[in-house]
């Protein structure tokens, strides 16, 4: 195998990606409990990579903004990501999911983490785009990642992982598949806030499928977004997540589809695909990247 | 109503677009006078704007690479752009179209054309994207345009048109509202190949379709994609172009869809709804404009 530049290496042999989404509770203990019999039961079944969901150690805290929540961040590496890594090593699994990372006093993140079947981390990812809507308000908790490098070599091929908000940006998507990146995860907590549903009906949960599904269409890849389910917050308001875990192919047709309860999905992804979609449809060719300089302005 | 920068403007009222999806034969004089008759059907029923479908006057020539084909090329303004001046002027309609560009000897483009209602022409755009597939010859007939800039003021918005390949770019339509589009007109050609849709199904159409439902998605603004019908080329090859041509509203829902034969549609476009959905979902808020200068390579 050349190890001429990553881009130019050999394709390699098609894998089984599977993700568990679950419904999280208040005890961080339960929630890795739950998560690791979910990469056991996908490994069983023949995952060789598998995500979690969004900050799946706690339930979704940034429904409010509470300086005590920081009590609740870690380091990379830390127990998370060592439970995690033991786990992997242990089942020969790639783990992908987001972790609360504590990376200085004041420093917080919400973070990508890429855990390779040797339990060693392939890499990290900060995210990047960081929403702050009703509900969602991150910008309070995470600092703004500094870097888009999101796509690392794994065993079993190369992997991007990009953090919820970030599924809504074409940008982030587009530089996971400029890494080189067969796959891009997506940790994800989304739901419906309080009549939200009765006002616009699925339009944004389908939106929020659609946007992604453009995704690998636009970039020849495979997109795989995992959710979590359950209500969260007040029983008169917080959000219902809608669950919805999804895995597209090249072609944007969706492989395997979870509904809005606990469950897991899996779907085979071929490295192969990812280049002949790519000959076939050769985006990647005729990006015109003397006139892109406008893509980094706020309006041009 | 302020000229304090385009982009501050009052919000507009929302207007109809209509699209002329048709079959196009040997004689441009015969293609001309059918999207003409489609232009006045559509002012009939209310449509204030109407897209017309790429290289609408003449078959999709690009089939093959014939220099005597340059002879179908012609000067904007010039005999297209007058002939639907004097409609627009005369309807008090936007017209969009693409038209096969002669701007200097050896140098032709497949340009954008947006006409505004009073007949005047309010911008051209070069196709950026030009492809180059088997029965897609274009890189042998159109110079890549040199600018990105493809949104114009009109008289009922600021309408942006990209051509048939620019659809597959995130890129493109990132571009368009960021220069303010309300609305963008992608007038193509595309179908299937002989024995293409056996192989394939509708897969290629489909992801066609939901790409662009993708971008309307991640700007926040309405699309319509306007497309020929009828086969074209050898009876043995050649394309079945697929129709199909649509309208989506910025959460990406369909509004009007065609088949796959001669068909006209419509639906109104609401200036206020892209501004509501930018604040539902305040994606341009939230670009990491300080981390894009990647997506001007090639490779990251």
């Amino acid at each position: 195998m050349s190890m001429g530049g990553e881009q130019g290496r050999k394709v390699m042999s098609a894998f089984n990606v599977g993700l568990v989404q679950m419904r999280c509770v208040a005890n961080p203990t339960q929630n890795l409990a739950k998560a690791i019999e979910g990469i056991r039961e996908l490994a069983k079944d023949g995952a060789n990579v598998v995500g979690l969901q969004e900050l799946f150690l706690t339930e979704y805290f940034c429904q409010q903004e509470d300086p005590g929540l920081f009590e609740l961040a870690e380091s990379i590496p830390g127990p998370t990501s060592d439970a995690l890594g033991a786990v992997a090593r242990e089942l020969g699994v790639v783990v992908v999911t987001s972790v609360f990372e504590r990376r200085a006093a004041g420093v917080y993140y919400n973070t990508g983490v890429v855990i390779d079947a040797d339990g060693s981390i392939a890499g990290t990812y900060q995210k990047m785009h960081i929403p702050h809507t009703p509900l969602y308000r991150e910008k309070y908790f995470f600092a703004p990642g500094e870097s888009s490098r999101c796509a690392f070599q794994t065993r079993f091929g190369k992997i991007a992982v990009l953090v919820c908000w970030d599924q809504w940006f074409p940008e982030a998507a587009r530089m996971a598949a400029l890494q080189g990146a067969e796959l891009i995860i997506y940790p994800t907590a989304i739901g419906f806030r309080e009549g939200e549903r009765m006002r616009m009906g699925d339009a944004k949960a389908e939106a929020w499928q659609t946007v992604q599904r453009g995704h690998a269409i636009a970039n020849g890849c495979y997109i795989a977004a995992v959710n979590r389910v359950g209500h969260e917050g007040s029983p008169n308001g917080g959000i219902t997540f809608w669950g919805r875990s999804f895995i597209a192919d090249p072609f944007g047709r969706v492989l395997a589809q979870a509904g809005e309860a606990q469950e897991r999905i899996s779907a085979a992804v071929d490295p192969g695909d990812v280049e002949r979609q790519r000959q076939f449809l050769p985006f990647l060719r005729d990006r015109r990247i003397d006139l892109y300089a406008p893509l980094a302005q706020r309006l041009c």
